[in-house]
Formats: structure tokens, C-alpha cells, sequence
């Protein structure tokens, strides 16, 4: 159905991007904690930041970059410190950071565009990045994604990465990108980080068009613990370097672009859910029937971030009164009547009226799909050992494709939407409880 | 500072109330599951209910009751089977328990408001409440709140009851409550019950507003784990027993009866969220300096209910960058240059800057807490064995008067506001997940 392929190569994979990761001493566990990614040309730039009142310094730093120039060169990331609650020297920090990257780019400043993530309250190391940056500039490689993704995790068990291939007016286009997700083990650490590479030609305002409406269909739709972050960034650059025709204008190559920069963020965006702390699988929700896609996704939200329905899951307990539930405390109006529910092939309510299934069989189900999407043991082996010192980097990511299905249709209207989160676990609590003073 | 005084006697302190609890069979562990309160003469009620879009048939029946007529003289409440989410069987099974009431207590099923909580999905248990009418009926009692309060409640811990007293124009007048919180060791068992009894002589528009402003300010104000049950309802009699002049419009005597009644409705409040599952500790957030009281509260709220701050606390980790981040995330706008956040005395957070604080102090803080407020031994032997043949009714409410505060300001305008919840511990996903099928 898919109109494009899964390719190697992340951030680049698409033509004219270079990227890096080095280790310049920003984490305490020594692991690698600065990214850079690099288009050969200035490339148009879009991005999508946390709602969050309190915000770092790099996301106001962002958002004025953007709205006063389209475009940019490069994407900075520190790992370590989230440099939010910093106050005004964290925003002296940040424009130093971007100073010193331009400066060893030979670039100006307004073409670069920063991201952190870490504790919160923290300022970034200084003298680790400004020892850092020249190391990281001169490891900059066309296969250097994987080195990039490597180096934006903080607690994440696994790095993400995506790359897809699609043809527009008979020539390859390709979108790429990394991500990191909120693996809490230390404190504070919540960070949403995304970043996509695109070599269409693309205009500006179309592109943010696209980023906006695909944030909201991928990373604004998933939920871990439902805590948003200071740092939560998705930055798109698009550099025209396919050599493809200009997109100005929605049309069938738009659309044809649009969709493969959904699917590149949804991908992303269930690794992360896949990732929550203590998860054992992913959960996603398909919501139909409603008056309209946002009140399809609200619902399926709402489902998917239940404690309850997630501890049930976890429980491999079929318990489908507290998706009932979860969908009715949703914000969107809807018939009770007219409420159906499965969970992957059992039917369980149906026109508002419970229907006999089989409890035994859907548990087994939901056991099924735990066992099938599990991580390798070296994986969980990290998870609970909380060893930062292993490599995770040579750790597969793991699947996504296979996810409890939970569906729900409210009505007979026709919006549809989905959304995706992980199972309530145990160690949920001890990862994010025993951080001790 | 109070203008009122405890007293003892719950929802049959007031004069002119009786209740009764019983074992009717509704529950299969053969706990007390059938209650009754009464009032003397026809009282003035108000209602506040789910807003879900899944509801029970008993808050079906009470808003349309409640829009008929604003007076009621009876509240019969079973514990067992939810009735939600059991379609047109449902309102005729609801139907008949208020038929079947007013037979035996020889009143019109007008004058009868229902409630239920347990599995949602379950239809009552008809035979036996059938054959328990009689008996509950014959059990009623001056001094029946404690039977009452017994039989309302499903997993929690311990029963919920108060009782305040002030005067009226020389004369007292009390006001009296019990409440069920959500102890969800069964599945979809998430329900908040409150009954609160008053004998001042208030007119129903006004008795009404005081009664949604004080859930507000206290049952909207707690959160558990963030789901909302199908069958929430808070209940209020007022029956002029008290022989006070009418209240008819806010002035100061209304005021003292809002005050009062707010202060019954925060008591039981608090209760549930210490009841939380797998609480070790209440945890009260105070928000000040924001535009007005629901800016305030949503800060407050969103604090309380973030699962990372809920596991910090269990944790005793003073993390205050979890508190930040929940406060930005609340959909308030405020300047990040003004938060202030304290943990108990410990300043942590000054116009948005780190302050230099004891870790190790702050962090023995949250150990006193709650280790002071812990309940008693033979709860948590309870609690761990989920062993239901334990009487609650015996266990003493826990201490609700020392929570871990954590106080934020925002700004420098006049609204504050207070929300209440508890701390996340293993227990709360031991209990929501191993319910197995």
C-alpha cells in the first residue's frame, strides 16, 4: 500500500547531509553526547516545540531563529544537560554554543539550530562543548547517522532511525531521521528529541505545513506517562538536493511527500512509545466513528495514556470497562449506545451492550503480542541492571509492528485517528522512583 | 481560623437523617454492599456528576430526577455491579431499585436518588437486592453513618466520614458527609461516591452552586492516577431540620454554610486521595500568583497527577525539575522568570532560577512525611495481602493532616488554589495489573 521503501542511512540517507557524534565529556557515564547534523547547502527548516510554559533556552532560541529565517545548515544536539530552568545564562549558553559551531563551520550563526537534553536545572558543560565542537565538525561523515543517533539518547534502551525512499516526477526522494524518547532513568530527563532530513525542494511555508500536521500524527499522538517535556523538539530541514522539482502547492506529489514525512515521524514516534520505561510492548488505538480526526485522536489519546488500561495490559487482563471508561472521560462528546470495542479480533461491547468473548483466548493474546515484540535480554539485562556503560548503539531497535490493537468506534461519523503508548510496568516505578538523593 | 468544630456522627449528625448498611449478597466477598441514607422530611438536593460520556444508569436516573425536582428524601447506593455499560437492562434495573424502595418505605420513587459502583458492565445483582430492601430498611438508625459508609465503599482501605458543626443565627447546624474512593484492586472499579447531609434550610438554586463550587475545590481537585470513573456522583441533602431561617441568597450566613460545606467535602477528598492505591503519602500542592483560582487549580492539578512527580515523591527525591516541568505543561500561560517552587521549607526554585538547597534534608522531609502519616500496620498487611475478609469498618481513617506540600508560585496575581493526590508506588501497578483473567 505504501507508496515508498525502507532505505539505510537515517539522517543521511537523503542527498547532501553529513552527520556526527562524538563523546566530548557532557554525560557523566562517558558516553557519546554531541550530535551534529549538516546539509551541504541551506536547506529549508521547520520545526515543532514543547507547548510547555517552561521551556530551555535552545527552544526559544529555536523558535526566534525560525520565525526570522526559513532555513538553516545545521542541528546541534547536547546530551547531558537539558539547559531549561537555566535562566539567563542558559540562554547566554546557548547562543555561545551556536557562536562556537558557526565559527568553526565558517557559517553564520543564524544558520544553526540547537537542541538539548539532560537534567533540568542544569547548564550545558561549556568547556566540554567548546573542547568538543572542533572533534565533532571534523568526524562530520555521510554515513554518520547512526554516530548522530547514538549521541542524542540520554536513557533510551535503544537508538531510533528511519529512512524511506519515494519517487517524485521520476527521481528518488528521500526523508530520514533520528529520535530519542523519555527513558527517565535519571531524573528530569523527558526529552522528545526528533530530527528529519529531506532532499526535496520544497517551499517553506508548505513544509511546515507538513511537519505541523505530521507532529500531529505521530509524536503529538503517542503518550509515555503524559508528562510533556521542556525540551520536546521535531526540526525537518529539506535541501532540494533530489534535484526534483520545487513543491509549492498542495497537489499529488505534495501529498505523496506529506505522507512519507508522516510515516518517517510515526515510525519514530512508536519507537519512542516502544521505549517507554519498563515497557513489555506497544499499544495502539484505533479510534473511528468520530465526528472528525481530532476528536477521533483526543479519544484514542486519552485511551492510550490510561494507568489503568496500561496496568491492565501489563496484566494481560482483556479489561475493556476501563477502555470504556478511559474513552468516555475523553472531552468528546458520543452515544454510549453506539460505543463498540475490540481488543485485536475479540469483540467485547458492541452498540453499548457487553458481548461474550472468550477471556482466556484474549488474554492469551495480549501475552502473545508481549512475547513476540520483546527486547533482546541484553536489552533488559540494561533495563534493569540501570548500566549506562553498555553500548547501546550495537542494540537493535525493536519492533514496532506488531502492537496490542485496541479499536474503537463511538459512532457512524468519519473521523478516524490513532495514537500509541506502552503497558504500565513495575519497573515503571522503580525507574523513575529510586533515583536516590 | 475555622468557623466549626468536628463532631462525631457523619451523614446522621445533622438532625433528621437516619442511615443503614447491610450485606444485601451483591459483593461476592460478603462485605456489607447495600446503604440507605433518609431523611425525615422531603430535603433539598443537589447532585454533581461524571462528565464522562460512559454513565452508569444511576446518574442517568439522578440528573433526570434532579431536573424534575429539586428535593429527594432518600439515597440508596449498592456496591458490586457498576450497572454501566449495561444499555437498556440497565435504566430498567435502576428503574426497578427505586420502584422497589419507595414500596417498602412507603414513598414515591420521585423521592429516591440512586447510586452504584463496582465492575462496570455487571447488571446489578436484582434478586438480592430484592430480598435486601427490607432488611436495609429495618436497620435504618440515628447512628447508622458508620454502616452506611461501610457498605458504599469496594477496595478502599478504609471508610471516609466527618462531621462539622457551626451556628446559624444562635443555632447549630451541621453538615455531614461519607465517601467511597477509588480502590481499584478489582477491575473497573474506579468509582468516587460522596453523600453529604445538611439540616440548615437553604434554597435548592443556591444549594446547588455552594455544592459544585465546593466539588471544585475539592473532589475536582484530587487525582488519583487521572481516570475518571462512569458512576462519580457527590450527592447533598439539606433538610431545615435545624430550624435556622431560610438562606435564599449568599450573604454571610450563606457563606459560613459554603465554608463549611467545602471543608466537609476537602475532608473527604483528601481521604480518597490517601487512599490512593499503593499510597504512602498525600501530597498537597498549593499554587499562588496566577490570574484567578481554575488557573491556579489547573497548575495545582496537573502537579498532582504527574506520574513523574507521584513516583519522585515516592522515591523521596526532592526533584523540583519534575515539578517545573509538570507546572509549564498545565496549559497556563505564565513567565517562567517568575516560578518559585518550595518542597516543604526547602526553597528550591526563585525567579526561575536553581536556589542551592539540602538534598539530603529535603529528602528526609518526604521519608518523615510519610512515615508520619503511614497507615496503620494492619492496613498495609491488608493492602498486601489483598485480603477482603479484613472488616474495614474496624481500620481508623488515616491521617490526612500532614501531606507533603509542595507550594508554586507563578506569578504575581491574585489566584490560588490547592489540588491533592498521592505518590506512585509499585503497589499501584501490583494492584492494577495482577488482577488475572
Amino acid at each position: 500500500m505504501a507508496d515508498w521503501q525502507e532505505i539505510t542511512g537515517g539522517v543521511t540517507a537523503p542527498r547532501g547531509y553529513q552527520a556526527a557524534g562524538i563523546t566530548a565529556g557532557l554525560k557523566p557515564s562517558g558516553l557519546p553526547d554531541l550530535a551534529l547534523i549538516w546539509s551541504d547547502v541551506e536547506a529549508i527548516a521547520a520545526g515543532v516545540f514543547t507547548t510547555s510554559q517552561v521551556k530551555a533556552a535552545c527552544v526559544d532560541y529555536c523558535r526566534q531563529r525560525l520565525q526570522a529565517k526559513h532555513s538553516a545548515r545545521a542541528i546541534l544536539c547536547n546530551a547531558g544537560q537539558a539547559n531549561a530552568a537555566t535562566g539567563k545564562q542558559g540562554v547566554r549558553d546557548a547562543e555561545e554554543s551556536a557562536q562556537l559551531l558557526a565559527t568553526e563551520l565558517n557559517i553564520s550563526p543564524e544558520s544553526i539550530l540547537l537542541a538539548s537534553t539532560g537534567v533540568i536545572g542544569q547548564r550545558i558543560k561549556i568547556d566540554a562543548l567548546r573542547s568538543g565542537i572542533p572533534k565533532l565538525v571534523a568526524t562530520l561523515s555521510p554515513t554518520g547517522s547512526d554516530a548522530a543517533a547514538g549521541a542524542i539518547i540520554t536513557t533510551d534502551l535503544v537508538t531510533k532511525s528511519i529512512a524511506l525512499e519515494t519517487t517524485i516526477g521520476d527521481r528518488p526522494v528521500r526523508i530520514g531521521g533520528i529520535a530519542k524518547g523519555s527513558g527517565m532513568i535519571h531524573p528530569n530527563m523527558a526529552t522528545m528529541l526528533a530530527f528529519v532530513t529531506c532532499d526535496a525542494a520544497v517551499s517553506s511555508t508548505l513544509w511546515q505545513q507538513m511537519l505541523s500536521r505530521a507532529a500531529d500524527r505521530s509524536f503529538n499522538s503517542i503518550t509515555v506517562d503524559g508528562d510533556t517535556s521542556t525540551n520536546d523538539s521535531l526540526i525537518a530541514l529539506a535541501n532540494g538536493q533530489s534535484r526534483t522539482p520545487a513543491i509549492t502547492e498542495m497537489g499529488a506529489e505534495a501529498e505523496k511527500l506529506e505522507a512519507m514525512l508522516t510515516a518517517v515521524c510515526q515510525h519514530l514516534a512508536k519507537a519512542i512509545a516502544r521505549d517507554g520505561e519498563g515497557a513489555t510492548c506497544l499499544i495502539e488505538v484505533q479510534v473511528t466513528g468520530a465526528h472528525d480526526e481530532l476528536a477521533a485522536r483526543q479519544i484514542a489519546k486519552t485511551i492510550a495514556g490510561s494507568s489503568l488500561v496500561k496496568s491492565a495490559i501489563f496484566g494481560r487482563d482483556p479489561n475493556w470497562g476501563r477502555i470504556a471508561a478511559a474513552a468516555g472521560r475523553a472531552g468528546v462528546p458520543f452515544e454510549q449506545d453506539n460505543l463498540q470495542i475490540k481488543l485485536g479480533d475479540f469483540l467485547m461491547l458492541e452498540n453499548g451492550q457487553p458481548q461474550p468473548y472468550d477471556r482466556a483466548a484474549a488474554s492469551a493474546y495480549l501475552q502473545q503480542v508481549a512475547a513476540d515484540s520483546s527486547l533482546a535480554k541484553d536489552v533488559i539485562a540494561t533495563n534493569n541492571s540501570n548500566d549506562l556503560s553498555v553500548d547501546r548503539n550495537t542494540i537493535k531497535a525493536q519492533r514496532v509492528d506488531n502492537p496490542v490493537i485496541i479499536a474503537v468506534r463511538v459512532g457512524n461519523a468519519n473521523g478516524s485517528g490513532k495514537a500509541w503508548g506502552c503497558d504500565l510496568s513495575y519497573d515503571y516505578v522503580k525507574i523513575n522512583a529510586e533515583y536516590t538523593t
